[in-house]
Order: C-alpha cells, then structure tokens, then sequence
C-alpha cells in the first residue's frame, strides 16, 4: 500500500484584469506526517460561505468555458473587494468528510474510519490535515451525514453562546429559512431560547412555522416593520445576526429593537439606553450596509465569524459545542441537499447559476468520486 | 432677598404635523431643595449636540417668525427620526456656567460663587439643580471659560479613556478642526498619543498642523485615502471617532485601516484577524451610514456618548477626568467663541443659519443676561 495519492483539485483565481478562473488541477497528498491523516473526500457541501471565495464578486451572465477553464467577468468596481486575493490561485472547501487512507505513525487507528474535516481545500480528491481537524462521525453516519457538521452546526450554536455570553436573551435572525437558520431553529426550540426568524417569502414562513418556529416574518409582506416591533417586544430580543450583510434589514432590525424599547419611555434625543447588537455573518448581498440611524446611540454593528468566535470562546467551549453536533448530527444538526454533483460539474456553468442562486434551502453536494 | 427667581426659558417643539417651534416662555426657579442651587446663567455653548436638539431635522430655508415663535417646517421623511419627541415642549442646552444666587441649607458655601453647569436646559435666566452637578471654577476664570467644561473636555478625554479601556493605542478622529478636535489633539499632544486628524479643507490643515498636529488629512483632497493608509499605518490606530456619522467617511477609515494591517499579509477572504473599531459620536451628516464592509469580518461600528461612557467608566475615573478638566480649564481645555449672543438671538432665522452652519472653528456662546 502507498501513502502517496493522486487526483485533481479546484483552483480559483481572480486575475489582476479581473477574470475569474475556475479549473481542476493535478495533485499529490501524502504521505502523512506523525500527526496527519490522508482522507478520501466522499462529500463536501457548498456553503453560502464557499461561495464567496468560490465565485467572489464575478458576474455570472460573463460565463464561458474556455478548455477545461471556466471564466466569468468581475467588473471593476468590485475588484478592490479581493485586491488581497488577486493572481493567487486559491485551494475552495471549508469542510467535507470522507474515509481515512492513510495515517501518520501516531494515527493509525483513525485507518479506515469516517471522519469530518474542518480547514479549506476540501473539493478535491484527497484531503491532508492534522487529526485535530477530523471528527469520527458516529457509527451508521455516511459521510453526507458528516460532510456540514462544522461550520452550519458551530455557527448557529455559537449564536446562541454569544447570546449568553453578551448578556442578551433572545435573537432575531435572517435568512432564517436557510439550513443553517433551521438548524438554529431546531436549537432555540430544544433550548427555549426566544427566536424571530426573518424570511422573504410566505413558502418560508409556512416551511418555519411547520416546524414549530413561532415569531416567523416576511420582510417582503405588508407590516413588517410593525410585525417585527411586537415580535421583538415579545421575545425581548436586542441581538440580531444578518447572513445578507447589504442594504437597509439590519437597520430595520436596529430600529425595531429601539421602538421596542421606547414603548412607554420618556423621550430622549439620544434614543433609548437598550444596548442592541447587529452582527453581520454574512454576504448574501454584497451591496453596502446602509444603516439609518433611527436607534439612538446605545448599538453597535460588528463582523462575526465562527473561527475567531471559537479562539475567543476556548477550548473548553469548542470542545463541548462540537460534542454536542457530534451526539445530535442526524437530528438537531442535519443537513438538507438539493442534488450531488461531481467536481466537474462545479465547473459546468449552468450549475454555476444554481448553486449560486442561494435560494433558500437549495443546497448542494459535491462527491468527488463522482 | 427671596429664593424665587422669574425668567424666560427656551423650548423647542415638533408638533405631529411637522413644525419645529422656538420660544421664550416665563418660568419660575426656586426656591432650591436642601441639596441645591439656583444659578443665574452668564454663559451656554450652543454645541452641535444642542443642535440635534434645538433645531431637530428641520429645514431651515423654512424658517419663519409669527407672533415671537420662530417656526420651521421638519420634512415628512425625517419625521421618524424624532416621533418619540413629537408634541412635547423641551427645554435645551446641555452646560452652562453662572453665579450661584440661591442655595439650598446644604450648599450655603456656594452662594455668591461661579460654577460650571451639566444637565440640560441651560437655554434660560436661570437653572436650578443639585450641587452634585456643579463644579466650582477656579479663580480667575469667567463664566464664559467655565461654559464648556464638561460636554467637550470630558468627551475628549472619553475618547482617550476609551482607547486604553479597548486595547487600542492611536486614534483616527474626524471634524478633526472642530472645537472637540483641536481640544483632543491638545490632549494627544500632551499625553503622547498618536492621532489622525480628518478635516475638510486645506485651511483646517493649516489650522491644525499650526497646533502641533503631525497627522492632518483633507478628506476632500485627492489621494486622500492612500494617505490614510499611511497616517493609519504609521500610527497604528484602529480605533476612530466620527461626528459625522452620515456617508461613507467611516467605512473608508477602516477599510484604510484594513489596508494598512494586510500589508505584506497573507489572503484571506475573511479579512485581516486585526479588529477595527468605529465610533459614530455625533450627527452633522444626517443621512445614512454607508458601509462598504471592504474591511474583512473583524470591525465593529457602535454609537458613543458621553453619559453612559462616564457611567461605564465608573465615579473614580469620572471624578479624576472632572479633576482634570479643572486644573488644565483655560489651557488644554480652552474653548473659543465665534460671537456671544443673547436668548432672544437664539430665535433670530438669521442667527439660525449661522449658529447651523457648523463651520468648523464657528461656535456660539449665549449670555441670557443681554
């Protein structure tokens, strides 16, 4: 048996004249060091947060085909938002899982095992990585089971952590029919954490409420903004995470939360003294944040990420938030997709415009073996 | 002698149609409770947050004068922004200094004595309130010297406070030549804290860089955000304060600093790991903040004021600030009037345009007594 592997691994590049690349490249993964183990990727899904490093801001109605290379136009006044990227060929892939081929001198009892991986690079043949990095799945879990139980499933707890941890007691969340927004969902209902999810459509208000969500609102019906003033003063909430990032929601959020707060206040010209927290975790939509102002002075808007979240929250936090996906991954934590797809067909640009279309809860598979 | 003392007093009002009323109306002061002061007000700023206050989102080429109350009409769309004031009658003027002509049985010592003022509505002949939020001036100085001694000395000092509290160690500040600013650079220059000045014209950078400034950039001149790379970078601020609040001022001040900490880094899409933080302290842009979100994922942007910074920061920390803007009242804290006006003049549509303007180094002082 070798330790040495061959196969094909996607690059994206965005050149300095703004073209971005998309090609499978030839590659070698091994042997492991002590410490390592080779995994065969057999699944690896397609995040919202893939995507951005995946396509970046190219416009997708520019695609073409061009020998096995799949390029697409990125206009100029977004190129300044990946000048640290631009010329570099880029490994895509946050997480995935797959069967161990080969291991280091002091993993050798992960041979053979199913694991989940964290760390990048994953739409490939073959995945390098410390053990660290590998979770055994569960015994009868396949490895799309195990392929999104990282950053979907860390992310949504790690709502709720830093919901505690800030001091607030409820969240309002958009973009709330995504997976990951019925796994959060799913956590708030199991750990009677107050939850407002925001959608766009009445098909997701129906999707939510079927599976027990309670405050669920259209932000493109009539009275949004005044359905979501109650259903804030209701839950209480003053902590919000938008996955769109863009135009005017967050700030409708803000100024809900401070409409709540003022009910039966004294004026003040400075607004209330409700601290309210808008985290953006997201670029759904790559437009500016335009925020109103319509709150007082007690806010703030901040990124959030889930690696930074974790290094700050420790170990023993991570520790105990991954046990928990690993104990509930086909229940609490499972995924939905809409299709499995080849690494070639990442490359076939009708299925560029699907899995980039980001409709709520499409999503798809990659199985490299394909 | 009596403890009562008869006066006018400035009220603003924004009736629910829309019409922003100014007027004098009689008041009667005294006689004070145990604990406090009745002071005849010599001297009140007209600062920009009064401003927000006194004149609201009003349009002042609206402004009209019937039967002793100056009327201005409030667009419709910025009728939101002040629902919760709508129909109250409120007094303005957050500090003021005067000479203590009543005093309570526990506050005999002051009688006769010249005293700063903090608490709002100092817009009148006269104000009473608790020794507690007086402050003695020193001997020597003029009312007109202690009108001012707290709003922006301490707010000022804040801004220091609040970069060692947070970790940062230079600041970014803009309407750098504003009264505030030059106080503020006077400090930094005092304490040795590295400060970026952004002002708006090449008159404000002489005025500045004339003050010992070493940091000044005119946002209206061209290569002025490769500049603030620089200055961000050389200073190694990522922390700024920004009065303007509206615009894309903010966004392009940490998308500089963003800049300045990728320099020679590696990728990454997610932005540097180099926290970035924005304080939107003040109004003087009204319209919406505009967030490119070109700065990675590791920025917060937050409304500051002063009074839950002084009730954060705790009484010690207060009191050694309060101290501090005693010993250094006519020197660090020095401010500079553009034109002493009566109460009268507060009313006058023509004084309304200029007191306004907020031209940087413009600035109103108000003695009731003329």
């Amino acid at each position: 048996m070798t330790d040495t592997f061959a196969g094909k691994i996607l690059h994206t590049t965005i050149t300095a004249d703004g073209t971005l690349r998309l090609e499978l490249v030839d590659q070698q993964w091994g042997p492991p060091g002590a410490d390592e183990v080779v995994v065969r990727v057999e699944a690896t899904p397609i995040n919202p947060s893939d995507l951005g490093l995946l396509i970046g801001p190219a416009d997708l109605s520019t695609l073409a085909v061009d020998g096995g290379v799949l390029t697409a136009k990125v206009p100029e006044r977004r190129l300044g938002l990946v000048k640290a990227r631009l010329g570099e060929a880029l490994p895509v892939g946050n997480e995935g899982a797959g069967t161990v081929v080969a291991a280091g001198s002091n993993a050798g009892h992960l041979l053979g095992k199913k694991v989940g991986m964290l760390g990048g690079a994953m739409y490939g043949h073959y995945r390098q990585l410390p053990v660290r990095d590998c979770i055994v799945l569960p015994d009868g879990a396949s490895a799309a089971d195990g392929a999104a139980m990282f950053v979907n499933p860390l992310t949504a707890l790690g709502f709720v952590e830093t919901m505690r941890a800030e001091g607030h007691k409820a969240i309002v969340h958009t973009a709330a029919a995504s997976n990951l927004g019925q796994m959060l969902n799913r956590i708030c209902l199991k750990d009677g954490v107050p939850l407002v999810c925001v959608v766009r459509s009445a098909e997701q208000v129906a999707l939510l409420k079927g599976q027990g969500a309670e405050h669920v609102l259209d932000s493109s019906a009539d009275g949004f903004d005044a359905a979501l003033v109650e259903a804030v003063a209701a839950t209480g909430a003053t902590l919000a995470f938008d996955a769109l990032g863009g135009g005017t929601l967050g700030s409708r959020i803000l100024a809900a939360m401070e409409a709540a707060a003022n009910k039966g206040a004294a004026y003040s010209r400075y607004g209330s003294t409700t601290f309210k927290q808008l985290y953006i975790y997201g670029g759904l939509d790559l437009s500016p944040t335009t925020l109103g102002r319509n709150f007082g002075f007690s806010w703030s808007v901040g990124g959030w990420l889930l690696t930074p979240f974790l290094q700050k929250a420790g170990r023993d936090v991570a520790a105990r938030l991954r046990q928990r996906v690993a104990d509930e991954l086909t229940t609490t934590f499972a995924s939905h997709y809409t299709a499995t797809i080849s690494l070639a067909d990442v490359l076939n640009p009708e299925m560029v415009r699907a899995y980039d279309r980001k409709a709520t809860g499409e999503k798809f598979l990659i199985d490299p073996r394909l």
